[in-house]
């Protein structure tokens, strides 16, 4: 099997499964409670708590654990929103996951205005048009660090920046579940306030990611209870996974070159389809900068889905998309932001990569891509 | 090793750890994919579904899986308000644990009235004082099925019916995070509503949690995504933690006599303790039918956090109340709601029992209990 899904989901790692084990054998006790055993589990989910701000260049106590991305988004979203008082002015990104683009609803139940801001053809914000969008009424902005479908790397520094200078006390959003530690970001160092990062995306289990909420910054729980997480997210912790995702960040943070490893079987793979069929990148140039390194989106002239199905059978698992959306037919927001033809969006192939993959497999799947477009008669071998 | 705080957390059972590792390692695909081991994945869930349906006498399709109990009741009661039209009348059982109590200052936020109902001195809700609150403006009423700390189980069943006579559109929740496979409950057979479970009180993974919304029942999402769930919680599932959710149902299912398995380990202890020193019980007669199988709350004379750190030494593990708001000093709502006593709540200690206790840890426990009140002259060796 050769797994090229990685922003869909990713393998656990063993290091990953390691922790979540040792935590369900015997650091299952409630950190809330009062005795031994259970301060313990709260001193782990502690060091847990400093890993991860450590990898995000945070502060741990900015760190609020949640179940998903989603969640996270939701929570930083709807979260602030929740505390503005009056309507104002809210920016999305029109290439941004579902997540943070049907919070639109509930923002405009709250009062609140709703924009979007485009993409260039390559996928990355258009910073004039965003530029000309912005004044002191908007509150927050929401764009997010890396496209789940295109690998487009986006200028969230820039446009934090931008958003300050029009209003100095707006809040600025990052969805990081597909930059996080595979794109260089240090928040602390950064003008975002509000960053989301999930486990299973690095390798660690589903059911557990994080947002980070830069100290200052008043955003309104959406679950209720215990107090837990600051009061910003009540419920038992999910120790395990918390071990988990600690786990697969550490392990993560083991491989320094991590990016140019996932870049270098990226570019293998595309050079050896370049070389070899008609294709177009939905996105940015694959060896530029504004490309992440693990991201790799093709129009190869067959209907995604067919490609999926036939690459399934040479072994080979791939996207067509947003996983989180891949059953709805409807042409994806990042191929709408970017203003991509509806032909590109129905033929588009994602291959993402992960820690896991080798140059060897980019070799053995442009093959099995090959195979598949031969059956298929997209094109005449040369 | 004596752990009797089961309320606070369970110790996960084999079958759910090995179920859980199982889908780290092989079950890892995200379900919303189209290949092949994703839709096994989705297979896999929607059987952990059928599984905890039938658990709670509930439809699959009921069934929203949450992180927390306390995410599926605020779920439930904000998903709910948020969808009345006009400010209306909720009602919430005065001791319920912070995951609903605290939902009201949200609730208010939104329009909504918020009252409260009491208990009787033993814990139960005192019903005539309830039908008294009740009319056809209350659109949503909160009672538990048992209450974490006095263990009492509350009616339920006929405070739907009363309510549903007030006002047939009105919406029942319940938070069976105690209750659930513990106490009987059919909730296909039942007027209630909305009903909250928890993984980790039934011996399976934190993290993991679900909400039943009955057919016809309609809430708002409060994580907006990718659309899973029926679009009422979006995020990748967690799908070893739903594993290890079924694992566990289906290895509490397997003890048919599980209710009496732990209602003999409470007498047990209890019985030692009665016949040996003055103790005073918080909630209902332990013998009683509304006392729940699993949870004994005494006041033993000496404070409860000196008692509990006193237990830790002879190994022994309690709670002095709900675990999750440990911490904190203030009396806790269940103890407020049936009018106890300040000096009760402060020597309260809650014994709970799990389904890996036995009776001989009952007897050592008391044991124990008996050696740590000597050592603090609490009461003379007869």
């Amino acid at each position: 099997m050769i797994y090229l899904d990685n922003s869909a989901t990713t393998k656990p790692c063993e290091a990953a499964v390691q922790a979540m084990h040792e935590a369900l054998e015997n650091g299952w006790f409630n950190p809330s409670a009062a005795y031994g055993p259970a301060v313990r589990a709260e001193k782990r989910m502690w060091e847990a708590r400093e890993l991860l701000a450590n990898a995000a260049g945070a502060k741990p106590d900015w760190l609020v654990f949640t179940a998903s991305g989603s969640e996270a988004d939701s929570l930083a979203i709807l979260g602030s929103a929740a505390r503005f008082h009056g309507g104002k002015r809210i920016l999305l990104f029109a290439g941004e996951h579902p997540a943070v683009l049907r919070t639109k609803a509930q923002l405009e139940a709250m009062g609140h205005t709703v924009e979007t801001f485009g993409a260039g053809p390559d996928g990355v914000v258009d910073l004039p048009r965003l530029v000309s969008m912005l004044d002191e009424h908007v509150a927050l902005l929401s764009c997010m660090q890396v496209n789940n479908e295109t690998g487009a790397i986006q200028p969230i520094e820039e446009i934090a920046r931008l958003l300050k200078q029009a209003n100095p006390q707006a809040l600025m959003h990052v969805d990081g579940v597909q930059g996080f530690l595979r794109v260089p970001f240090r928040m602390e160092r950064s003008l975002v306030d509000l960053y989301s990062v999930s486990a299973h995306k690095i390798h660690g289990p589903k059911g557990v990611a994080a947002l980070f909420v830069r100290e200052g910054v008043r955003i309104a729980a959406r679950v209720e209870g215990g107090g837990q997480e600051h009061a910003l997210r009540s419920g038992t912790e999910n120790t395990p996974g918390i071990a988990g995702f600690a786990a697969a960040a550490q392990w993560m943070l083991s491989f320094p070159e991590r990016a140019q490893a996932l870049r270098a079987v990226k570019m293998r793979l595309y050079e050896r389809l370049r070389g070899a069929v008609p294709l177009r990148v939905n996105g940015p140039d694959p060896g530029g900068e504004s490309a992440a390194p693990h991201i790799l989106n093709l129009s190869l002239g067959v209907r995604g889905e067919v490609m999926l199905h036939a690459l399934e059978q040479e072994g080979v698992y791939v996207g067509t998309g947003s996983a989180c959306s891949s059953k709805k037919r409807e042409m994806s927001a990042a191929f709408r932001a970017m203003g991509a033809q509806k032909s590109a969006a129905e033929t588009a192939v994602r291959f993402s990569i992960g820690m896991m993959n080798t140059l060897e497999e980019a070799d053995e799947a442009a093959q099995a891509v090959l195979r598949c477009l031969q059956v298929y008669g997209a094109f005449q071998r040369r």
